[in-house]
């Protein structure tokens, strides 16, 4: 299944994508949030599909799209899980996954907007492959991790690299500016991904592509990755983690390539989707 | 005004202390979350009290505490804030704040038992004062900030050194572990504290004084570390930032001492209570 939300900004309802389609379900469905994950939501919404498919209300795609779960209770992110996007940014492989959290005030759809936050001269894109958490997930084996993910998602994990990097302290400055995670168009569930390690993902900006990964490449597996930070934090339903971006960002470039006013990002994922954001300066 | 949550785990209910004796007020105020705090909830919370005083079902004092809000959308940590801490620590004097985040899972009751994690050998004590943010603020002047915080509340900000410093990347790692963000008892309403920029706090490990503090000791004052959290994220009503923990934690001990179970921690802070935490090993 294909979920997604639609609707003004903090006011979405839920829906499904059926054949390019897309349906309301919010009759049934309150939203997609921590109870419904936690609640198995899922099996009722494939229930739902399967017994109402004919009667539920299309939506119109002019609509817009937000985020397509609920602002979740954190935004993991993992740093560094590429080997061809650690060496473009200078970095040593690291010997164990690097964990950050991205304020989840940086949720936004995936055509929404991404402001340039005030005093920013470094805002820098990564395209990323992220887990949605199904079940309350603590201390999980590698071999059992699979079992807590109810799906995937395109994620941008846009990063202002001077408030990261040159300000002192951890990278959590740079990560969670307000537009930082746009994400969506929809949440894919598991069984529609038939190998999760090898799903290409591309960002363009306007118009010339910059990322070209493939999740084989990941240097820390997905199961490796959700039984990693389960021994650190434990993972609620509907919790995100973001699995890494791979070479191609503007801080690998030299010079550095930042965003800028007006710059058109597009990017996009097998199985997830596609997003398109207008770069835009921060007006108070 | 001194807010308090009490009853099972998860399902707490509002409440306040009045001349030392708790009251219910759960039939008014639906809970302590972001929408109470944003829909000004302070003020009618205030004249429920006036109104009602005579007639609020009194609750009996054997009761769980829990935290005195209900989870946040983040914990925003600043590190190093305290001159003689930094120090201890071998670190040098921040030039502008440390900010990590805090997974928002860790949040617990204020005498509730602290879970040494699995693996874990260097879990670590840190008595903070903490600020719990009234209104919705991003970009917010120095000047302004205090008009953005609806009040204080008394942090433990459990730390596992290891998970923390030498397992690669961010300090989340080591801050965000199941049970190690006690928070409570109360939340102190601003109007309560004459100073805050001169408040005591201390902590004891089995009944040995190992921190004693002093908010005018703090680098970067309260004011500075709203205003400066909000130039890189948006901080939502009922948010909480921990501003920091004075000299004598654990790890600045040569050699360092850190926790074990059956150890009990005792902390305080004036205007904000005092917590007990019996430190218990990690069970499946």
């Amino acid at each position: 299944m294909r979920l997604i939300r639609f609707g003004e900004s903090g006011k979405e309802k839920p829906g499904v994508e059926l054949d390019g389609k897309w349906f309301d379900v919010s009759s049934i469905i309150k939203d997609y949030d921590e109870s419904f994950f936690a609640e198995d939501g899922l099996s009722q919404l494939k229930e739902l599909i399967e017994s109402k498919r004919g009667i539920l209300p299309e939506v119109n795609k002019s609509v817009r799209l937000g985020p397509p779960f609920a602002r979740p209770s954190k935004i993991v992110c993992i740093g560094l899980n590429y080997k061809d996007h650690a060496e473009e940014t200078g970095a040593t492989i690291p010997k164990e996954p690097i964990i950050f959290l991205k304020s989840t005030t940086a949720l936004i759809g995936p055509n929404d907007s991404v402001v340039i936050p005030k005093n920013s001269q470094k805002t820098d894109w990564e395209v990323e492959f992220g887990i949605v958490i199904g079940k309350k997930a603590a201390y999980v084996e590698e071999a059992d991790a699979l079992d807590f993910v109810a799906g995937y998602v395109l994620h941008n994990d846009i990063s202002e690299r001077e408030f990261q990097m040159e300000r002192v302290g951890t990278w959590d400055k740079g990560k969670g500016c307000d537009t930082f995670a746009p994400m969506g168009p929809y949440m894919t569930t598991v069984d529609e991904i038939p190998d999760i390690h090898n799903v290409n993902l591309w960002l363009k900006v306007n118009g010339k592509t910059y990322q070209n990964g493939n999740t084989k490449n990941l240097i820390f597996s997905v199961p490796y990755i959700v039984s990693y930070v389960s021994q650190f934090m434990t993972l609620l339903p509907g919790d995100v983690i973001s699995t890494g971006t791979p070479a191609g960002v503007g801080l690998g470039f030299n010079p550095p390539i930042y965003l800028k006013p007006g710059d058109i990002l597009e990017l996009g994922a097998d199985f997830l989707g596609e997003q398109r954001q207008q770069v835009v300066a921060y007006k108070p």
